[in-house]
């Protein structure tokens, strides 16, 4: 078998389907996220537009709004909830704390908008759940927002492994993290709230990561985890997990050795052993860091500096277009449950020290 | 704090205290390894002659002696136990398989000669405590061929972490596989046979490479394991681990996540996360590759291509060195035996799917 790298085409959309049309966005919840990433990757999309901004005070929903050329409408949670301006958006983005996406999702239902709902897809597997009941009970779109699925290095990656250029995949590595609180310096911040955030800090906000890109560059799902998580920082003591080793086995029987820190370094790599051969991508996950692919095939070793995209545009383009084409997206509310799932496994052997499988389906069972 | 690396001195041997002297070798075990890596090592070394090589066959003894300007004498394995020749060797480096590691400690122990023991230090922990048992009785030096240890890349590395360069070690990843039977294609080769591989065939002679640099490098010890082991391939049957992932604790609360193969993509790495830094290097373990080492601290990344050494010349002359001096060397017999409880402990843990304590010892016990 041979391995054909096309150089010129790396970063091609090979998803693209529609050749025209917009969909309008209401983006619920303003955070930095939202502001710094979301916004100017819609403005340089070719198939989105943000029309609607949503937010806790009317104040800041305005000055948000203001700052934009496309914005027509600036609500308060309220004021979205309750079904105002419906007409000036055809999707929703749902970008709040983890455990306020539900409800969101069950306003978007009722107006018959699409979802695109940020990671993990809610706090636990009893909400998540709930908003799978609810996304087909309404038969809206819904997708979850995994950036790496639409990362060009990552489609690049799946092509390989599952068109068997690396042989059957054998290990899987996988690591992300960050000094969240030099982030974000609030010690008070949600994602350290576990009525906020659900389970943990670091597995359901960065865990996920290595676990999902593993799902989906492999295309199989996790069966078993085995863990070990832990705080010691007086910052972690309501979370179990300022640390977090979880090892997953896949249901085509490969390993997968991942890590996760809030309070390290921030890095992150991925790579897949095949008997015939190795990927690696890193650092990987974080969206301003130049990446670099590696290939390996016996004693030849190929290196891809990766060209520089905006995930979050690929993102929301891709969602666009399978609205547009009337498809469904990859990650829809069945994908996302599945993480959750997995999630609380992760947690429950941290908890227990013993092996948990997925399909169990963990802590809230 | 600032990390200074001094890259005119990367390979500099921190640990040279002898100013002359010779070492002169009976190799005990002539295949490949000893013919194509050990002895032109030792030719190459400071403080090192090879002057006795021992076979199984006279033949075999006297082809491979005729080869060389140093060796006097060719010894079967029966003439060495004997006690032939103990004039003319000072040291003994035992390089058989596995489970016949113990018989030429004995007879070196009884010569009262110092002993370079190939890794693992023997088949089951059983036999390893007869080593230690054997060595220090006699109170012969002994140390553990464990050649990164004496790589100056792992050596660098090791200062690093220890100084604080990155923080706290937070986790660390590691890996090592190879197609064994590409390698060696004969399905009847030793790795294979549990009678003298002991407990498997990958964590035992790949498993303990990343094992063993965490030690060194942490300057920790391994207190419980969690593994996953599986043998698909016909030529695996007889051992439980053709694929091996396995997970350590360290006694300082570093997380270990490693993965060895004997039937994949030959490849190796092994990084050390921490709190304010990152270290990798890649490829590490095999001697004939080009390896990089990369050091992240903040948004700032260091990639140093290592120099080339001979890591058995290293070896050696460290061995040398420590025996010249009169000093002892750094992995004893002891430490050995602790791989061996480790490396039998990931046996037990892949056996029964629960985490297994290091202390404890493993399925000896």
């Amino acid at each position: 078998m041979t391995i054909e790298l096309s150089v010129d085409e790396f970063d091609r959309r090979d998803w693209q389907r529609a050749e025209e049309g917009t969909v309008r966005f209401a983006l619920v919840g303003l955070g930095w996220w939202t502001r710094e990433e979301a916004m100017p990757a819609i403005e340089s999309s070719t198939f989105c537009e943000t029309t609607v901004v949503v937010s806790g005070s009317t104040e800041k929903a305005e000055r948000v709004a203001a700052d934009s050329d496309t914005v027509t409408d600036a609500l308060t949670y309220d004021e979205f909830r309750d079904g105002t301006a419906t007409d000036a958006y055809d999707a929703v983005y749902v970008v709040t704390p983890n455990a306020l996406h539900l409800p969101y999702v069950e306003a978007a239902a009722e107006f018959g908008k699409a979802v695109l709902c940020e990671k993990p897809m809610e706090a636990t597997v009893e909400r998540a759940e709930r908003v799978v009941e609810v996304s087909e009970a309404a038969d809206i779109p819904l997708m979850v927002a995994y950036r790496m699925q639409t990362d060009p290095v990552i489609r690049r990656a799946r092509e390989l492994v599952t068109g068997g250029h690396i042989g059957t995949p054998v290990q899987v590595h996988g690591h992300m993290s960050q000094p969240l609180l030099d982030v974000i310096p609030n010690p008070d911040q949600w994602r350290l709230n576990p009525d906020l955030t659900g389970y943990g800090a670091t597995v359901m906000d960065l865990g996920i990561y290595p676990l999902n890109t593993a799902r989906f560059v492999l295309d199989a799902d996790p069966v078993s985890v085995g863990a070990r998580l832990r705080s010691e920082s007086e910052a972690f003591a309501d979370v179990p997990d300022e640390h977090a080793r979880f090892e997953f086995t896949f249901d085509d029987g490969t390993d997968g050795s991942c890590t996760a820190s809030q309070n390290a370094q921030r890095a992150s790599h991925f790579r897949v052993l095949g008997t015939e051969g190795e990927i690696d991508v890193e650092p990987v996950f974080y969206p301003d860091q130049t990446r670099t692919m590696t290939v390996r095939r016996g004693e030849t070793t190929a290196e891809i500096r990766v060209p520089t995209v905006n995930q979050m545009t690929e993102e929301f383009d891709y969602f666009a277009d399978c609205l547009l084409s009337d498809e469904p997206p990859h990650a829809d509310a069945q994908h996302g449950l599945l993480d959750l799932r997995a999630a609380a496994a992760v947690y429950e052997a941290g908890e227990t020290g013993e092996s948990v499988d997925v399909a169990g389906g963990g802590l809230d069972d």
